[in-house]
C-alpha cells in the first residue's frame, strides 16, 4: 500500500526528487573536474548513497504520484529518477502518464528493463499501453499470458472507444443462484476489482441478464430470493461506442460502473468512472492544446527540434492566412498612401472582430459539445447574435469613432470606422455561428481550427470593410 | 424510476418535445387570427390535448435528461416547457442546470409553484441551490424541515470549495461494533445513499476513526471481528479545501467517495465521484469560456441585452489594447508614408507573434494546472521555448522574407520581414512563458485574461520592431 499525498505533500517530494538528483549531478561534475582516483572513488560512493535514497524515495509513491513527478522533470532528471523506480511501480506510472513522456520513457528504456516492467502489468493496463509499446515487445511480454488474457491484450479497440476503457475485471453471477449462494462465492473470491459497485448477472452463454448493485445484496435479508434483487441492466454499452457518449452517460446519471456487451449481448468487459474521469480530463486538455493548433499532448520538456516540427504546421497555416489578410490591404495601397492615418486604425477593426467572433464560437463550440444546437434553434441564435453584435457595434464604434475623430481631426474618418466596427462586428457574429457548425457539419472537430478560420475571415473583411469604405468616402 | 436514454434518444425527445411546442404554437396563432368563440373553443381543446401530451412526455424523462432538454430550448419555449413539469422533476432538475439557465428559469416560475418544487428537494439539494433562491422564499421553503437540515441548507461554503459538494447523506458505524451487527444494522435500514463504497467509523463523538470499504464486509467471513475489516481513512478532506485540490486527488487514486471532517476530526460530510465529475465539467466549460473573456456560464438563449452587457467588457479591454497599438503604430506614420508596402507586411508580423505565442500560454497553462511547473524548471523550459522560436523562426522568416522580397522586389525590405518575425518569435516566447506565471503570481487564474496581454505584448511589439527596423534600415 502507498501513502496517499495532498498536494502540499506531493509537491514536496517532487522537491526532494529534484534536490536528490542535483545533488548527485554536483558530485558528477566534482569528480569530473577534481580527477585523482581516490577522490573519485568516494564521490562515487556518495553518489551511490544518493541513488539509493532517491530510490527509496521513490518506492513509497502511488504511481499516480510517479507519474506526476515525472511529468514535472526535465527530461535528463526524468530518465535519471525512471531508472530508480521500482518495476512494479514503473508500469502502473506508465499508464498515468501523458503520451508524449509516456514516449520518451520508453524509448529510453532497454529492452530487459522493459520487458521486466510489462510483466508485472495485468492484461486491463497491458491492452492500454499496447499501441505505444514496439510489437515485438509486446509479443514477448505477453508470452507467460493465458491465451484468453493475450487475446484481451491484442484486441485493438478505435481510439476514443468504449472499448479502448473498459477492463475485463468483471464479477458476475448467474441467475438461477441463490443469494446466500452469491455471498458464499463472493467470500470465497476473497477481494473484489476496484469500482465494483455491482455484480453482472449472465445466462450459461454469458449473455448479460441483469445488474445486482452490490447494495442491494448488503441490505436484502439473507434467505430473500435473487430474483427480486437484480434488474435489467439500465445502461448498457458495446466497444464500438464512442467514449464521449458513455461519458456523458456516467455524468448525467451518476454511474460508478456499467457492463460492456458485444453485439450478441454477450459480456466483454466493464467500463469505470476512474476510466471515465481519465478520459474527459485528457479530452479537456486536448481540447485545450488543439484550439491553439498544437498535435496532442506535447510534453512541456520535449526536445525542441520535435516542438518546434509539432508547432511548424500550424505556424505555416497562420502564416498563410494571414499572407491573404495582407494582400487584401495590398489592393488599397494607393488609398493608404493618400491617408497613412487608415493604417494606424486598420488592426483595430480587425483585432475587434477576431476577438468577439471568438467569443461566439465558443458558445457554439460548447453547445455542440453538449449536443444542445438543434436546427429549430438556430435562428433564434442568428438573431440573438447579430442584436448582440449591432448593441455593442454602435456603442463601441461610436467611441472608436470618436477617438479616431479626435487623433486626425477628420469626421468622415471617425465615421468610417465607426461604420467599419459595427460591420465587422456583424461579420464576426454570422462567421463566429458558422464556422463550427460548418466544421461539424464536415465531420470535423469543431474546436480545432475554428480559430484560425475566424481570425482569417475577420482579419480579410475587417480590413476590406474598413478600407473599402475609406476609399469610397474619404476625400 | 425513470428509463435512461443514449444521445439518439435524447435528441429524439428533444425534438418531439419542440414539435409539441410548435404544435400549440401554431394552434394559438390560428385561434387569435380566426376568431369565432366556437372556433377558439375547439383550438383551445387541441392546445390543451397537446400540453398535456406535453406533460406526459416530460414526466417520464431523468430529471438530467430534463435539463438537458431544457437548456436546449429558446426562451419562450423553454418557459412552456418548465410550466409542464411536475414539481417532484422540476427540483432536481434545477440541481442539473447551468447557472444562467436555472436563474432564467427561476426568475419565470411564480412564487407558490416555486415553494411547491423546493418543497420536494432533500437538504443536499437545497443547499446546493440555496445561493440562487430569494432569501425569504428559501426560509419558507425550509420551514418543514428538521432543525439540523435547516442548518445544513443555510451553511454556505466558499465557492468551489469541498463543503459546497459534499452531501451529508453519511452511512456511519460504531468501532467497538461486530461485523454481524454492521450486517444487521445495514439491512434494518433497508437503502443506502447512492455512490456508497464504504462506512465511516466513527467514536462516541463522531470523530471519523477510519473507513470500512462494503467490499470488505461482503467478502469477509461473518463471524471475522471487525478492527481487521476497517483501516484509517487514507483521503480526508475539510469542507474547506478547494474542490479543484480534491478532484486531483479521485483522479489520481480513483476515489468513489471520501470523509469530510472539521477541524476537530469530526465527521461532517462526505464528497462523492459524482459530485467530482459535475465540478470537474463545469470548470473545464468555464475555463473555455474565461478564455475569451466569457463571465461565467452565459446561457446561449440570454436575452440579447444581457449578452451584450456580458461581452461589451471585454470588448472594451480588447479595444483598448488594440487602441495602443495602434498608437504603436503611429509612431511611424512617416515611415509609412515613404513605402506603403508596410501597411501591407505588419499585420503578418504581429499574428504570427499572437499565435506562437498563445501555443506556449496554452502548454503553461496545462502545467500550471497540473501543478508540474516548478522553479527548478523553469530555466530548460525558456531555453526550449527560445529554441523553438529560433528553429521557426528562421525557417520560416526567411519564407516570408522571400515572399516580401518577390512582391516588392526590394531585398532590404525581404530582410527586415524575416528578422522581424524571428524576433517577434522570441518575444512570443518569453511573454508566452511569462503572462501565465506572473498572472498566477498576482494570485489570479491564469487562464483568464493571458491571451489578451499576451497579444497586446506581440503586437504591439511586431509593430514596433518591424517598424522600427524599417525606420533603420530601409531608405
Amino acid at each position: 500500500m502507498y501513502t496517499v499525498k495532498s498536494s502540499e505533500e506531493l509537491q514536496a517530494s517532487l522537491q526532494q526528487v529534484v534536490e536528490l538528483l542535483e545533488r548527485s549531478r554536483v558530485l558528477e561534475d566534482l569528480a569530473r573536474r577534481q580527477g585523482g582516483p581516490q577522490h573519485q572513488l568516494l564521490e562515487d560512493l556518495t553518489r551511490r548513497q544518493n541513488m539509493a535514497a532517491l530510490h527509496n524515495r521513490l518506492k513509497s509513491l502511488h504511481p499516480a504520484d510517479l507519474a506526476f513527478i515525472l511529468e514535472a522533470l526535465p527530461p535528463r532528471e526524468r530518465l535519471e529518477a525512471w531508472a530508480q523506480v521500482p518495476s512494479r511501480q514503473a508500469g502502473e506510472a506508465l499508464v498515468e502518464l501523458s503520451e508524449g513522456v509516456r514516449a520518451s520513457l520508453l524509448e529510453g528504456t532497454p529492452r530487459p528493463a522493459l520487458l521486466e516492467i510489462l510483466r508485472q502489468l495485468d492484461p486491463d493496463d497491458l491492452a492500454y499501453l499496447s499501441e505505444s509499446i514496439p510489437p515485438d515487445v509486446l509479443e514477448e511480454a505477453t508470452g507467460a499470458l493465458s491465451a484468453q488474457d493475450r487475446s484481451w491484450v491484442r484486441t485493438s479497440f478505435r481510439p476514443g472507444s468504449v472499448g479502448q476503457l473498459m477492463t475485463q475485471e468483471v464479477v458476475t453471477t448467474r441467475e438461477e443462484r441463490a443469494c446466500t449462494d452469491v455471498l458464499t462465492e463472493l467470500r470465497s473470491r476473497g477481494e473484489l476489482p476496484p469500482q465494483t459497485d455491482a455484480l453482472f448477472v449472465v445466462d450459461a452463454r454469458n449473455v448479460l441478464r441483469g445488474v445486482l448493485p452490490l447494495h442491494a445484496l448488503l441490505t436484502a435479508a439473507p434467505d430473500r430470493a435473487m430474483p427480486g434483487l437484480w434488474s435489467p441492466p439500465a445502461v448498457v454499452f458495446t466497444p464500438d461506442d464512442p467514449a464521449r457518449q458513455a461519458a456523458q452517460a456516467f455524468e448525467r446519471y451518476d454511474l460508478v460502473s456499467a457492463p460492456v456487451v458485444d453485439e450478441r449481448g454477450k459480456l466483454v468487459g466493464r467500463l469505470t468512472v476512474d476510466a471515465v474521469m481519465d478520459f474527459l480530463r485528457r479530452e479537456a486538455e486536448l481540447k485545450a492544446l488543439q484550439r491553439v493548433g498544437l498535435r496532442g499532448e506535447e510534453d512541456l520538456f520535449a526536445p525542441s527540434w520535435n516542438s518546434a516540427r509539432n508547432r511548424a504546421l500550424w505556424l505555416g497555416i497562420n502564416l498563410a492566412t494571414a499572407f491573404i489578410a495582407s494582400r487584401v490591404i495590398g489592393l488599397f495601397e494607393e488609398t493608404i498612401a493618400g491617408l497613412v492615418a487608415l493604417a494606424t486604425l486598420m488592426p483595430i477593426v480587425a483585432s475587434v472582430g477576431g476577438n468577439t467572433g471568438n467569443q461566439t464560437v465558443a458558445l457554439v463550440i460548447r453547445a455542440l459539445a453538449l449536443d444542445q444546437l438543434s436546427w429549430a434553434s438556430m435562428p433564434h441564435l442568428l438573431r440573438k447574435e447579430l442584436a448582440v453584435a449591432v448593441i455593442n457595434g454602435l456603442g463601441w464604434g461610436a467611441v472608436m469613432g470618436l477617438f479616431a475623430y479626435l487623433l486626425y481631426r477628420s469626421l468622415p474618418l471617425g465615421v468610417v470606422m465607426a461604420v467599419a466596427i459595427l460591420l465587422n462586428l456583424l461579420v464576426a457574429a454570422v462567421v463566429g455561428l458558422a464556422v463550427p457548425l460548418l466544421l461539424r457539419r464536415l465531420g470535423r472537430d469543431p474546436a480545432q481550427g475554428s480559430s484560425v478560420l475566424l481570425t482569417f475571415t475577420t482579419d480579410g473583411m475587417g480590413f476590406l470593410i474598413f478600407l473599402g469604405l475609406a476609399r469610397a468616402f474619404l476625400r
